[in-house]
């Protein structure tokens, strides 16, 4: 057994790290802290996570939210084998470098480290990026498209939910040189409330939620998108009326003279042998990839006008968080991907 | 036209109070005042209320949320046919008297004065009643039942949205002395989440609502319904996945003897010439009633067992607190209770 | 008082036709009709919709759903200044001609006569249009764009819902010429389950209801908007997981050179003065239009990228369909088109 | 490993039997079983359930839906250790002879063999019991309360989501003899959409759903508590609008005398050493216990009054129906209760 620690354990994020490597049968879920003054220190993890009470995590096992103090980074660096950051950005960015310092690799679920552009970063995130030697060492977890570079890795930069979503649907035709030049792929995104955090505002009130865009034409994940899409998009992100999910439909105006067989062999080579990525042959729909680390994906294209939707749906907190933050574990210990998120079939 | 305002225009009762004056054939709404130091202040009603804007109510007009300087209480009470106090139990008990000085009624939709007896107040408010002179002048607005006293007062208690629908139910068996002595009804309502207000909170948060029993053997709205319905209850209200509207299921031991003759006498009594209230022969249903004045009743009785069980459904922000205000407004006032709440039919 | 009655008034947009014409000050509801052999024929309004009972419409009434004979509709046609058709596209296809020879004015909710051209309906609605005839007379009831039309017309073809939420949103650009030619807008949609309407199926049962795409590159409303629009566009319809209303979400690629300033005249010249679109400067809400005639619009443009991003809301039942149909009835008759469907504020 | 199959696989209780019996440590699951002619017959699992392609359970695996032809009952009988039987009450009631005759365990899921009273069955499911022989080997699979039971029989009738719920809450107070004779506990509970089944109904179609009493007064569920908690009840169903779980709360009367610690004992004797029943000091909520194997409970007295306010939740798909059948495989077969449910924690 691998031995790992959870850090930020009281968000959503936190409570799904905590379930899924609870259950692993890799990793060892030795420890859970949160930050200094919190008022979930000392808590029991069911306790502060009512779901997951019960599960060997409640009242009958002595598992605490410990408050972390930043002195005691480097002795976690040289405690654990694995160190899942479920932290703010600002976090984050402040102590990877003293747990780098270890012998932990480290799994980092926020932005501070998946822009290779500090400037970027700083337009998008707000604050100045005062670690380019420790940005310059992470690879971007995005499980499916860059498993060699995470197995070598000691910082992992496990993607954003909606760049999860939208770059699983689009990679596959720019990858391929399929998306004709000057036509941004206009990607539009729903997620579920969780993806807005724990913390109560009038945002994410039960009573004001509603179908609504936000952040158009400026959203922070849309460079992280551009970037690793390698073509500019169009983001439009929306916040929906459920709890848990993002569906991303992304419209592609294709190259001339590409038929739909082209497109077929795009997706098939980059997924067919992936075990959480389904292609569907029906639209994905949120309630099928909610509580699974899955990505489903459908697209279809008319070769008359050139035009192609591809619509991806994933669970914000897993496929978007948690679970491919642990499939970037598997990948970097060796394991393979899917290791403890789903049941092999033999 | 009468003229009227509302204090406390801010909340969401306050906005289901203007947008019926705003309709009303009768009154006028010529003001709307919020708290001193309110964040709403000088905005415009469409600005607060979304919804609301460009019913005439937006950006083309100058109605704006007014601060409310305590010490223009008198001057409103002497400018206005009927004030509507959409606020707090602490602000509606502090004001009650400066406002009772002048010519204007008073629509109280604060549980400030609904409950006689002042000890009861003080153990379920939190804090001790300091006008039992006004209190003695109150009546209770339960629009249905108490149409005389309302007629005559100046200050009008408008009840709570649990006792209304718990009330409504129940009251026609306690008044016709069906009800099992020794044996409390039994009341579980559940509430959509505007019942707990504007405010965020960790309770209303979209992640977090799920349906669940709170207050238990404990709430506020225990003492109001059992003082109106002349028997002690046991009242366990829950919090619904849904934005608006309560349901009341209520069962009842009746006494040895009653037939269901007996009982459907008692609820025709009462309803049958009661424009708002709808005897229905199939279960209420929350959205049958959202958005509407009325509340929806079905009963049925077991002769065999002696039980009954009747089930009502209102609107929380309406008939639950802003329509019925309007009601007792109407009579108050000498017009037909549904004016303006619902369109006549000749 | 102008007469009128209600064609197909047993589904969800027949329910809100009757809500709104019963309470219009200038047009009386005389008659309900279902289909012959409908298992709504003979029941009151308010026993077909619980939420209409009570409203002057209900038990104590005597309106009901009467069986409508096609050998009637000449009858019918000489009856009523006005015939509201909620009726499926082959009944309104089949019955408009009768309807035509009398004296009624026809409001037709349908499909079938929106689209000028008769073989894009066959492809798209998958029968042969055999009244071309009828179809020539019949204008567009997109009720801000087509006044003049409207108010000459015997045969209104109210728009579809999508095409509503679309067209308000695009229009203005499209009309000002500021769309970049090879550049197709990219239309998403999401739509509350009513739009499907009552019958049930395996798509919007409760359990199966979760936010999807369908209709991917090929539905109905493309060939409708494509029209009106004057552009050829990528529409993408989403099921939502809600009851009623639209949100559209346009991203338009506009010409090099269009300003910020020119975007905004080309909305304030066409809705500056319409009563019931509300041009916003927060991004519409499904909620807030819910229940309501409203349009709510806001759009972005980025100067940089060319790039316009612009997003609507309606209530599918009323703006994306009866409230609608009324707005064009009104302009019909010389009303001011917000008539009966919110208040004058004086 | 033992050798299991579903029966009635392509409903939703069979989804997650399939999904529970995969993951499972102790059991394989060599077939998947629907009714003659159904529209699923031959199709993958991941065809007919969504939510499960891809965990080795789709496209690309060969465990297909295969028609169950009755005349193979017996052969069935003798190849499979344990049978799950997720099929209507009639099919159960046909086939249990037949595989009873082999060497299998039988859990049955359905309502035809819970109630040990065939007069009573009739009354309320409708048709006559023609197999009381069969019956009399069945024994009632509340896992909590009959392991003893459970780990003799050969047939095992799994109870009805609303019993789990009800007697799991109640049962502790009636077996320790607290229960006032003469006042009937009231149990109010809301049961999520997915309780109805998957056909489509008028009743389950989304936009139809909402917060409604049902069979007020005459539930099936009704003689199956009464049977269990060994005292009579009102029992009032109610449908809510979320997909899954069940809230019950219950409100009993205890003989005079009681004290709150006499109640707490009663709790903790029955369940502190049980892994899937929860003894919580909040409240339970039904998303807490949503996709998981527990049954949440908390309880409240009041001593002054003598009543006693108990609330509990589970999931009616699991708790309610396949993971409860799955606990009763693990006793039947020897295994801890919770084996394949909950990881354990070392």
């Amino acid at each position: 057994m691998l031995s790992s620690c959870v850090i930020g354990a009281s968000g959503y994020t936190g409570a799904e790290l905590i379930k899924i490597i609870h259950q692993h049968p890799e990793f060892d879920l030795a420890a859970c802290f949160v930050s200094q003054g919190s008022s979930d220190a000392n808590k029991l993890i069911g306790e502060v996570h009512a779901v997951l009470g019960g599960q060997g995590l409640g009242s009958k096992h002595r598992l605490q939210m410990q408050e972390l103090a930043p002195a005691r980074l480097s002795e976690l660096a040289n405690t654990y084998d694995a160190i899942f950051l479920a932290t703010p950005h600002e976090a984050s960015h402040d102590w990877a470098a003293a747990l780098l310092k270890g012998s932990a690799k480290i799994f980092d679920l926020s932005g501070a480290f998946r822009l290779p552009d500090a400037s970027v970063f700083a337009k998008y995130y707000g604050f100045q990026h005062e670690h380019p030697e420790v940005q310059k060492k992470a690879v971007y977890g995005l499980a499916e498209w860059y498993e060699n570079e995470i197995k070598q890795a000691k910082l992992i930069a496990v993607p954003g939910c909606y760049p999860t979503a939208s770059l699983l649907a689009l990679k596959p035709l720019s990858d391929a040189n399929l998306v004709k030049p000057g036509h941004r792929p206009v990607i539009n995104a729903t997620s579920g409330v969780s993806g807005a955090g724990k913390k109560p505002s009038a945002t994410t009130s039960f009573y004001e939620v509603s179908l609504q865009a936000y952040g158009v034409l400026g959203h922070r994940h849309t460079p992280e998108i551009d970037n690793y899409a390698q073509t500019q998009v169009i983001f439009t992100p929306h916040l929906g009326q459920f709890k848990r999910g993002i569906l991303a439909t992304v419209t592609v105006a294709l190259k001339e003279g590409i038929s739909a067989t082209q497109v077929a062999q795009a997706y098939e080579k980059q997924y067919a042998d992936k075990a959480l990525i389904r292609l569907r042959n029906s639209w994905p729909k949120v309630d099928d990839v909610a509580n699974t680390p899955f990505c489903d994906i459908c697209w279809k294209f008319d070769e008359d006008s050139g035009y192609l939707v591809v619509s991806s749906a994933i669970d914000n907190l897993l496929k978007g968080a948690a679970s491919q933050a642990v499939q970037c574990a598997n990948l970097a210990f060796d394991f393979p991907s899917q290791t403890g998120l789903i049941s092999s079939w033999t």
